[in-house]
């Protein structure tokens, strides 16, 4: 089994490298990483820097919060880029703009390294339970190799296509769900306010068009004004920016993300940034 | 069984009232609807009024394209207002506003006729199949009373709550369908610019939070550009207007919805009104 490094130990990263560890990799991790402690616990090996993780492995895995983050771990002083071995095969599975994937693929492809852009989408619950989605950007090669370790990861995984395919179709999920949110929010505002049972309205609706998984998990959060996160707005505030660049680049009009973009915005603003995405509703209503 | 009044005989009320036919109701139909010959061939009685059929029926059924028609039909000349006996029910099926169906429903208590609305939703194929949603406002009794043919006609049907309860409803379901039309539509066009295979974009997100049925369907109609309808943008855009100014009525701020009916009124204006609401697509796209 090839050797895994995994750089990036958050609320995600956490659980998909212990899953790693539980399907008997050798996985090595960054010492300085927050939950490293538990990793090395679990039976991972902990290096000082990335360049010195990347010389030991076969494959290296980023799971960090943005695109800055993935560009300075690899191009960044003693980072991947400075340590990774021929034959090695990079794997971003952050949410970050596709132009930067395709940055990351190019920087690679000099040193002779393959690298596949995947990111996920499923939620920390999804990484837990090893059923993440995962989108997938590169070769068929690069795919063939990386999947016996997806499947370690998760459940519902695509190759998409070409490098950065991967991040396009991530982005275009986050659109999705993010407009399907307001959409929701502003059904279960209107109807609050006209004296609808809401559980009522949202069992009918389940039953026909309206139907999606937001209706009924974030509708259920709407009900129960459970905006414990989940999913922080601030986070989904970061991935629809990647969204309107990437529209702004390909010269799509995309006015329901900016609609949504600035929802999100107003919400962190009114100091709400850390409150789950289905909290959009309370810019609804005024109590 | 009780005698059936059916009124409006359009793509939806014409399998609507075969399905009551079939169920061996007696149904009575107007001589000047546009499809009374295939009722009256499959068992309709036939009258030259409104006023006229309510004076024979229990039960009096609309199923009418917009607020105006549905009012015309009740209290214009030789209207059922004119006609509906004491201790009939009247049952709006029609998507009309709130405050119409409110109206209506103030007018037949004064006359000590009970009435519902519940309009529906699954469209042509869900009238044909009887497998309609039905979204009901209006006491328990008439509910109660009216279930029994609502379950010849439809699947999930629910008792939402106080008259206009069932319109209030409908016009949510319809935000919602309109806001996942454009969230589907924009992920689908930049996706499509950005050279990501759609069908496997289709299937990777239909995994995960982003799904819906119009993921699914619609989804699907992008992708083959078949955007022959199904339900026609106009008659959307309609249904949209009911939920601005319903919105507007509970100061609830609807900006999604706003979007999605100028979206709807543009394509209306570039001449596509007749095309199935998913070619907002087109909007975004320039060949």
């Amino acid at each position: 089994m090839e050797k895994i490094g995994f750089i990036g130990l958050g609320i995600m990263g956490k659980p998909m490298a212990l899953n790693l560890l539980k399907a008997e990799y050798s996985v090595a991790v960054l010492s300085q990483s927050k939950a490293a402690d538990a990793l090395i616990s679990a039976g991972a090996e902990a290096f000082p820097t990335s360049k010195e993780l990347a010389q030991t492995c076969d494959i290296v895995i980023t799971m960090l919060p943005d695109s800055t983050d993935v560009e300075q771990v690899v191009s960044g002083p003693d980072g991947v880029l400075a340590g990774i071995r021929t034959g090695a095969l990079f794997i971003d599975m952050s949410t970050i703009a596709p132009a930067t994937a395709k940055i990351i693929y190019g920087q690679m492809q000099e040193k002779g390294i393959d690298a596949l852009d995947a990111p996920v989408s499923g939620g920390q619950v999804g990484a837990e339970a090893a059923s993440l989605s995962i989108m997938v950007g590169g070769s068929e090669a690069a795919f063939n190799r990386a999947l016996p370790v997806f499947q370690v990861m998760g459940k519902n995984i695509v190759h998409i296509g070409e490098p950065g395919a991967g991040q396009t179709t991530k982005a275009c999920n986050q659109m999705i769900v993010g407009m399907t949110i307001q959409a929701v929010a502003e059904a279960f505002a209107l109807a609050r306010k006209a004296g609808v049972d809401l559980e009522k309205m949202r069992e009918v609706l389940l039953g026909g068009f309206a139907q999606s998984r937001i209706l009924d998990l974030h509708g259920k959060r709407m009900i129960e004004r459970n905006f414990t996160p989940g999913f922080k707005i601030k986070l989904h505030r970061k991935d629809m920016s990647i969204a309107l660049q990437t529209g702004q680049a390909f010269s799509v009009p995309l006015n329901g993300t900016a609609l949504v973009a600035g929802q999100m915005q107003a919400a962190i603003e009114q100091g709400n940034g850390d409150l789950d995405h289905s909290s959009l509703l309370l810019l609804l209503e005024k109590e």
